[in-house]
């Protein structure tokens, strides 16, 4: 009646999971849809920048050499020859003791060297003509930005995998991809099982509760950058739930069922798998909570039963869903970050097993501090919502107090981790 | 020729700015498109966590009381009279010495008072009636989730404001939000000016650069949390640009324009700001980059005009646009966090006025460094990319060096900050 399971460890399911690729694929989106995908190529500079010598202030330009003898007592006079806005070209050449007014952003005019601040002049007119005055000297150069000073072109400036943000939206529009290749977002399909739940919009019953799980998953199917389906809930029928799963898998790169993977006789998954011929990666995983975890591979597609708990089922997925959906958005490090904080309040439940504990991170002046989730019954709800990390508590250890140091996987974290997760080994089995 | 403007210290900028009110609205979105909205309502419980008393295990359900006597030398048995999955409800009372086998999450069966897990148990049958044998004791109420003790109906969960992450998710779903009030998204509407612009789609042409501002703007818009409208690129015929800007301004809660508001000689928009009587909050700060930012209201309606250089557009939308979007999300904390973090390299500039610093943050076991972008010239086309703070430098200070405790705002956080920041007042000045 209970089928026995062999747990294997955390890390080497992590593996055996990353094994399992999801081929990533290219999508053009045109640059205004692009901020929060991620790159598929390298970006590259196909222009020096700035693309030539150009003025960093409003001024005039003019030549170094006539500047020598100017000072306070003994101005130097330029006859104006004429006027540049940022985007206008100055045609002809500049002569000596001749300036040009020019605005932020425009081309120096040839034979012009250095440029002057607007602030720093003293404008003339005498006979319709406009001459300009100054008192200092400039050196050869000054007040130039020179042509591919900042990168030259060619240069490969952000890697393929990068997040699209504003900065580097930015750099998309100055080198001209006004189409971007991004990574096309995996899909991820969802199915729900368990006849105890309703869905979000019926009333409750006795013995039933709402489906959680699923819009939960939704949501970090989401932010994962994956492309959420969600097929709604398996029947209490086996040839429905059946044909449920094929017809899902035929329309995702990835199928996660929720709930159904505990060993409880009502459970068709595992059923389910062995008629479709899938080779089980694992069904049980030595950590608290998700032990009951199973991942499988059909083909190129992966399935996923998370447990029908909702910590178990939202550690499952960051654990071993997220990682394979950034790895195909080319992300180089595609699992959760691990950093050190101080533990804010006792932790006292041993842990016969690694534990992850859901929790609330806290900076102040650079100093990170966590609180578990859920310690208190009442908690159990809203910790759902306010978890930002992971506190990761070694198996075999007992609890731990408020002022230690803990390892801790950060949920809310635009940089990830490659892996193995850095000096996570040792404090980790 | 030029315009005299009076620069007012940067907190009484935000402090103006946020005086003025983009009003909040709100929206039902269904709840799978709620991930990345911010709620506009408290979430209330609308009932007990969990609904009813239920069982954490696979087991059977019985009365505490029969198990007085049990011991590994003396088993008792119970009759096993019933099966009852998850969402289904037992019919009728249990009696003393029998049980009710009972799946996790399922309700517990009138009657009974305990669970005891599957694997404590072992099965027996006699006559076609299953029996089951148990070997200790259980007290009353051991492995039974209580009616009520997660959270009472009534109970505010998630406060108005909050970002719905997977976790506000599943408590939405739980609590039978299909439909989920949110903000609505403040319309932004962005205008380029410069006549230096190129549109990215357009090769290159000498003297001119690419619009790199208006994708930069409109992806922090998104980010954010505004919907952005891009208007394109002011023409070089005033009559058409105040056109466009009234245009423009019937369509968004907020406009803004890039470029055009620094001291040249082709600057329309004072001009338009005049002619729209709009009254202008002010139009310089005393921080770099970004001292010829302005502001002015029109109604109820919010005109930004940004500086055209690329870091002081992208820090004085940080400092001054998002703050006024994220409130009109109702969020309680939406300006820039700011915090401690250590300098990673020198930075020789001397501060005048308060100075804005975009660099690279990075996190080891809990400690910030951060590293200021575009020290060398090359790092200014790439710094757009990589920034993830600002660091804070408070005018009238010489340069700092490597090691040096700094201020800093977070960029890629999730947590926001009230007003005014956290001890800002006295190192900001």
């Amino acid at each position: 009646m209970v089928e026995k399971r062999t747990p294997i460890p955390v890390e080497e399911a992590v593996q055996k999971v990353m094994e399992s690729e999801i081929v990533p694929k290219t999508k053009w989106v045109s640059i205004e849809k692009a901020y929060g995908r991620y790159l598929a190529e390298d970006v590259k500079a196909d222009h020096d920048v700035p693309p030539f010598d150009k003025s960093p202030y409003d001024g005039f330009a003019l030549k170094a050499e006539n500047t020598k003898q100017a000072t306070r007592e003994h101005p130097v006079t330029f006859e104006v020859v004429g006027e540049i806005g940022a985007g206008s070209v100055f045609e002809g050449e500049v002569e000596d003791f001749q300036a040009v007014r020019i605005m932020t952003g425009a081309k120096i005019p040839d034979g012009c060297d250095c440029v002057i601040m607007l602030e720093l002049t003293k404008e003339k007119r005498k006979n319709n003509q406009v001459y300009m005055e100054i008192t200092r000297s400039l050196k050869k150069g000054d007040n130039i930005s020179l042509q591919g000073e900042d990168t030259k072109k060619g240069n490969s400036l952000v890697k393929k995998g990068t997040f699209i943000n504003p900065g580097v939206s930015a750099l998309l529009a100055t080198f001209g991809y006004s189409d971007v290749p991004v990574a096309k977002k995996p899909v991820i399909g969802l199915l729900a099982t368990g006849s105890e739940l309703l869905d979000v919009s019926e009333p409750l019953e006795p013995g039933k509760i709402r489906n959680s799980n699923a819009y939960m998953v939704l949501a970090q199917i989401e932010k994962a950058g994956g492309e959420a389906k969600y097929f709604g809930k398996f029947s209490d029928d086996f040839e429905d739930c059946l044909e449920a799963v094929e017809n899902a898998l035929s329309e995702v790169d990835i199928l996660i069922t929720t709930g159904g993977v505990s060993v409880g006789d009502y459970d068709y998954v595992p059923k389910i798998l062995e008629k479709l011929g899938a080779s089980v990666l694992f069904n049980k995983i030595g950590m608290r909570p998700g032990s009951v975890t199973t991942v499988a591979r059909l083909g190129n597609k992966l399935y996923y039963g998370l447990s029908g708990n909702p910590s178990a089922c939202y550690v499952g997925f960051e654990l071993f869903v997220r990682p394979v959906i950034q790895k195909s958005l080319f992300h180089p490090r595609p699992h959760l970050r691990k950093t050190k904080a101080v533990l804010g309040a006792d932790f006292p439940k041993p842990n016969p097993f690694t534990r992850f504990v859901r929790a609330k991170l806290e900076e102040h002046n650079g100093r990170y501090t966590v609180i578990p989730s859920g310690l208190d019954k009442s908690g159990v709800v809203t910790s759902l919502a306010d978890a930002s990390a992971f506190i990761v508590l070694a198996g075999g250890t007992r609890g731990y107090e408020k002022g230690m140091e803990v390892d801790v996987l950060l949920l809310e974290d635009w940089i990830g981790s490659e892996w193995p997760w850095n000096n996570i080994v040792p404090s980790y089995r």
